[in-house]
């Protein structure tokens, strides 16, 4: 069950890089490459600061699920002008699900609450910045007025938090990535705003 | 006194962070997140070098000391168009100090007196180079018109020189900082050049 | 001979890197910064997966070559406008060398043949990827259109297929880096395309 939710965020990070790609008008190994880096990025950035070698480069499947979705994005992708709503979707469901697990595996490596949580942010946000910063785009997380580390942030520490009082296994890990992506998509629902510096007005 | 010297460091790269934040029209969130990266990329790049845990995932202070920052530019901030220079004074600090650092914790990981400078120049920029990148920005370090790695390249290599020859402790490691800071300071002061390949004329 | 085939990767990356220097009107400093990051990123990233000390903070060569390669183009490098068809050129003699390289070393260190070639297209581009983001470009590897991530993938799976059947040393080597650097070629000679989703137009 745990492989199969981190399946399942690869995939919709996957999802979300190859539409990045379709918008950035990248051909197919391009999509496939910004799928890869996508999907892989944030787990390789934990592992190696967990000191391990990264699961990316031991599993079959971390490597072929990347190359399925972009297929499906592909053969399939609705017109171009429909792709950003979902590449934002997608990647709030890769974003919860990724930190949950990401805290999760710091935390049976021994690192503390707190930065078991950073690493689990870190996790989830990781392939984001690396497929934004390579298309040429600030990441999301910076422009995060429609907040994006805050839901971050909420998952990964809810997870610490259950963990620390006995609370473990895949329930667990949904219900705290489900509040992240939850949390994610009522704040571009709703516009919800971080509060910027005074004198700060917002770009454009 | 390394660990304040450190933490220093830290706090000045921070308030950088965040300053670019500011420049960037970012909100709160986002200037929280570049300040923990410009204050702990460097950092992170060294140890995971080293092949260690990088230091910043297992002390506290490395991770509320950005937040303490950030704080302190949120509230408190100068007008914006008064934020540019302050960044750049900021930066010049924080790299004299992770130059030294850097290259110290290098050198007591057994690297050569040349490899521990590299180590060092590494430390000292690949927080500011990952700040500026994501912001969208050409690293400073490249457009060295007013030397940027040359500074760092000499604090670094006066540490690796000072330890070679039996002359460590935070004295030591200050002197080196200072001598990277102040160079900086003092190129930028002056408008020092590096030269320019024959046919090359400087952008703008 | 393997060591030497390293070193002549190191110097063609870091020629194509001091070039995009002066593409970038960047001075001597900047040219050499982007020298060494092109030469040394990709094998860094191959080294940090692999969870060992990178060799780039080992041994001398690797961090003089691409200085000696910095004061070649400086004082010679031919006029600007010249200068895009060499990067090319090198960077697919560097891309070829590294990918080579890489998946063998992977494959010492135990990886699987799929995951070996994984790791060694990453050696490949990490370098010039590094390059293309500090330079403030989107990386010549998402835009495929006439094929850089294929060659690199074609040479890795060549000399992973070769080292499974038993036949490793310089010569296999230099015969999987030879097939990369040809399909790079001739993909830009013959102008070879990968196909784009339907409803995508190229970038102009």
């Amino acid at each position: 069950m745990p492989e199969l939710l981190d399946l399942a965020g690869i995939f919709v990070f996957a999802l979300s890089g190859a539409l990045m790609g379709v918008r950035k008008r990248l051909d197919v190994v391009g999509m496939g490459v910004l799928a890869e880096i996508t999907a892989l990025g944030g787990g390789v950035m934990r592992d190696l600061i967990l000191n391990v070698r990264p699961a990316a480069f031991q599993s079959l499947g971390y490597v072929l699920v990347p190359l399925a979705a972009t297929a499906i994005v592909f053969f399939w992708h609705p017109h171009v002008a429909r792709v950003m709503p979902a590449i934002l979707v997608l990647d709030g469901a890769g974003l919860g699900l990724f930190c949950a697990l990401g805290t999760l595996k710091a935390l049976e490596y021994g690192l503390s609450p707190l930065h078991a949580s950073l690493l689990g942010v870190t996790t989830g946000v990781g392939g984001g910045m690396l497929r934004d910063v390579l298309a040429g785009e600030i990441p999301t997380l910076l422009y995060d007025r429609e907040l994006y580390a805050v839901p971050a942030l909420l998952g990964s520490g809810a997870m610490a938090g259950l963990y620390t009082v006995g609370l473990y296994g895949w329930p667990a890990t949904l219900a705290a990535a489900l509040l992240a992506f939850g949390t994610r998509i009522a704040a571009m629902r709703y516009k919800w705003r971080a509060p910027l510096a005074r004198g700060v007005t917002p770009p454009e």
